[in-house]
C-alpha cells in the first residue's frame, strides 16, 4: 500500500494544501525527500501566488489532483546540499521556478529548454522520478535537483524577486525567443497583471517602445507613470486602435479570457509577431487573411529553460527590476485567491512563509 | 472624362476580362503603356490559372473592379525595353508575377520585401502610378517595370514553369523565411493542389522529409509515387493522426477552405510552425494552450519579394523543378475556372496565350 504524503519520506514538511475543487486551502503535513547527490534543501522564505495557483485548486484545466500544494515562485535560504552539488552552498539565496525535473535526454532537454521536454516535471501536482506527486511551495520547507534552482542575486529583494521565477521568465523568454529586444522597436502589452507589469519592465529595460493596451482607461496613469510605459491604448476605443495600426514589431498578451485578436493583428507592422502567454480556456477567433498579407504570426510561449531564467534573474538584478507586490501571510491565502479571481491586486500575492509558519507552526 | 481603357494607352492590347460577379470572361480590347525608360515590354505566350484570379473575376473578396483581366503567372518573350533597362534585352523570356510596383521607399520595400508594402500594386485590378487600372496576363501584350520582370531561365519550359511566379513563390518564400530549409527536417503539406504539389517539390529539393496531409486517401499515390512525399497522412483518420503527433518542425498549409487546425498544431513539434498560404474566408478556430505548451506558431506568408522570386526560379531551374499541368486556350478558360472550383485539375491550369491569339484574334 502506497504510504500516506507524511509517510512517503523522512523530512517533515508542513504547508497548506487545496483538498478538492472548491479550492480552498488549509494547513497539510506532509513530507519531502532527503537531499539527493544532486539535491538543495531550502528553507522556504517567500512564494508568490500565480494565476495558475488558482486554476490549479479549482482543477479548472482538468488535472489536478488533490491534496494539491500549490506555489512556484519560490525562494528561500539553502539549508543543506548533496555531495555533488556544485553551485549552492549552505546560505546561499535560491529560487525554484515552475518546474523540477525533466528526461534530460530530448531534444529539448539538450537545448537548455526543459520547460518542453514532454517528460517535464511540474514543480507541484506532477509525479516526480520516484513515483511520489510533487508539492509546491506554499510550504515550509523544499527540496529540488540543482539543475531546477536558480542563484537568487544578492542586490534583489526575495519577496519582490520571488515571482520573477514564473511570470519575469514567462514574458522575458517570447522577447528573446522571437526577437523583440533590439532597442528601438515597438511592442505592445495586453494586460497590466501580474505577467503585464512585469512584461513593461523587461521590455523598458531592452530599450524598446512600450505601449499598454488594456480594456480599462483608469490603468493609463499607472501604465505610463508608475511603470514607464511610453504610451497607453484603450482597446476599445476605435480611434485610438486606428491611430495606432501598424505600429508594433511584437504584442505579449497576458490575457487568459477569451478576446478579440484581430484587433491586435491590426496593430502590428508587417512581419510582427503576437506572442500568447495567458492561455484562455476556449479558442479564440484567428482570422488567416492579416497573418497572410502581413506576414503575422500568433504564437505562444511557456515559462523557460533553466539555462535562461538564471540569464533572467542575473538580468533583473542588474537592472533592478522587480515586480510590485502585496505580501501577505498564509492566513490570507483563502482570501488572496478571491481577490485575485476579481484581478483584485498590483500586481501579485506573495506569501511571507517564514512568518507565516512561525506563527502558525512554531 | 477619363478615356476608356481601349484608348487611355497607345499599345493596343487584346485579352479577355470578366465584366461582373458572375466571372464569365468573354474577349476584351484595351491598351497598354508606351514602354518607359525602366519598361520591359513582352509577348505573353502563356499565363498561369491561379485560384486567385477565380476569387477575383467573382469579386469573392470584395475589392474587385470591372472589366477584370486576370492572370499574374505571366510568362513570354521580350519585344521591346525602356533606354534605362539592364537586365533585359528584346528576346528574353521573362515572367511577371503578382506585382508590378510599390512605394520603393518603405521598410518593406528597402529588404526587398516589395510584396508586403502597404503600397503594392497587384498585376490586375490596382491602381498604377499613372492612375490606370492594372490588367494581367490573360492578354497579348504585357509590359511592366523592370524591377518587377523575372530572368526566366533557359532550361525551364515557359508553360510549366509560369505558375512558379505565384504558386512557386508563395510556398518557397515561408520554407525559407521560417527556417524550413534544413536537410532532414521533416515538413507537412496540407493539400494538394496548385500550391500544395509544388510545395512537396521545392521542400524535397531542400532535402527535407515530406508529408502530404489529405482529406482524400486517394491521393496516396498521386503523393508519394509521382511527387515524391516521404509519407502520406489522411487527415480524418484519427489513428494515422495520433502516430504521427509531434513530429514535425514545420507545416505549410495550402487549404482555403476553413478546416480545423488543432489537429496540424498536433502534428508539430515544440518550436514547431504552422504557415498559412491559402486564406480561407471565415476565421479559424485557435486554441492558444497548444500554442504556449508547445511554444508553436500559427503564421502567414504573402508571395515574395522580387529579389526573392528570382532566387526561387533559379533554384527550381538547378532543380528542375515545374509545376504539372493542363495546357488550355482561352476559349476553354470558363470551363476551366468551373473545373477550378471543384479542384478539377492535376494541378494547374496554364493558357497557351500565343495559340489562343493566334487563333481568336490574328
Amino acid at each position: 500500500m502506497a504510504k500516506s504524503p507524511e509517510e512517503q519520506h523522512p523530512v517533515k514538511t508542513f504547508g497548506w494544501a487545496a483538498r478538492d475543487p472548491s479550492g480552498v486551502l488549509s494547513p497539510f503535513n506532509f513530507s519531502r525527500r532527503a537531499t539527493g547527490d544532486d539535491d538543495v534543501r531550502f528553507k522556504v522564505l517567500y512564494c508568490g501566488i500565480c494565476h495558475s495557483d488558482l486554476h490549479s485548486i479549482k482543477n479548472e484545466w482538468g488535472f489536478s489532483a488533490y491534496p494539491l500544494v500549490p506555489g512556484h515562485e519560490i525562494v528561500g535560504i539553502v539549508t543543506e546540499v548533496g555531495s555533488k552539488v556544485e553551485k549552492f552552498k549552505v546560505g546561499d539565496k535560491v529560487g525554484v521556478g515552475c518546474m523540477v525535473g525533466a528526461c534530460h535526454s530530448c531534444e529539448s532537454c539538450s537545448s537548455d529548454l526543459e520547460n518542453y521536454c514532454p517528460k517535464m516535471i511540474l514543480t507541484y501536482g506532477s509525479t516526480y522520478y520516484d513515483g511520489t506527486i510533487t508539492y509546491g511551495g506554499y510550504s515550509d520547507v523544499m527540496v529540488a535537483n540543482e539543475r531546477y534552482c536558480v542563484r537568487f542575486p544578492d542586490n534583489l529583494p526575495l519577496d519582490a524577486g520571488a515571482p520573477l521565477l514564473c511570470a519575469g521568465i514567462t514574458v522575458y523568454s517570447p522577447l528573446k525567443y522571437y526577437g523583440l529586444t533590439e532597442p528601438g522597436m515597438h511592442v505592445g502589452v495586453v494586460g497590466l497583471g501580474g505577467l503585464g507589469h512585469v512584461a513593461v519592465k523587461f521590455a523598458k529595460a531592452f530599450g524598446l517602445k512600450v505601449t499598454v493596451i488594456s480594456t480599462s482607461p483608469s490603468k493609463k496613469e499607472e501604465a505610463m507613470g508608475h511603470l514607464g510605459a511610453d504610451s497607453f491604448l484603450v482597446s476599445r476605443d476605435p480611434d485610438q486602435m486606428q491611430a495606432a495600426m501598424g505600429t508594433m514589431d511584437g504584442i505579449i498578451d497576458t490575457v487568459s479570457a477569451v478576446h478579440p485578436i484581430v484587433p491586435l493583428l491590426s496593430l502590428l507592422k508587417s512581419h510582427g509577431k503576437l506572442v500568447m502567454v495567458g492561455a484562455p480556456e476556449k479558442p479564440l477567433e484567428l482570422p488567416v487573411f492579416p497573418l497572410i498579407v502581413g506576414r503575422k504570426m500568433v504564437a505562444g510561449s511557456c515559462t523557460g529553460g533553466m539555462k535562461e531564467t538564471q540569464e533572467m534573474i542575473d538580468f533583473a538584478a542588474k537592472h533592478n527590476i522587480t515586480t510590485d507586490i502585496e505580501v501577505i501571510t498564509m492566513d490570507y491565502v483563502n482570501t488572496a485567491m478571491e481577490r485575485l479571481a476579481k484581478a483584485d491586486v498590483r500586481y501579485r500575492f506573495v506569501i511571507d512563509i517564514g512568518k507565516s509558519f512561525t506563527a502558525t507552526n512554531p
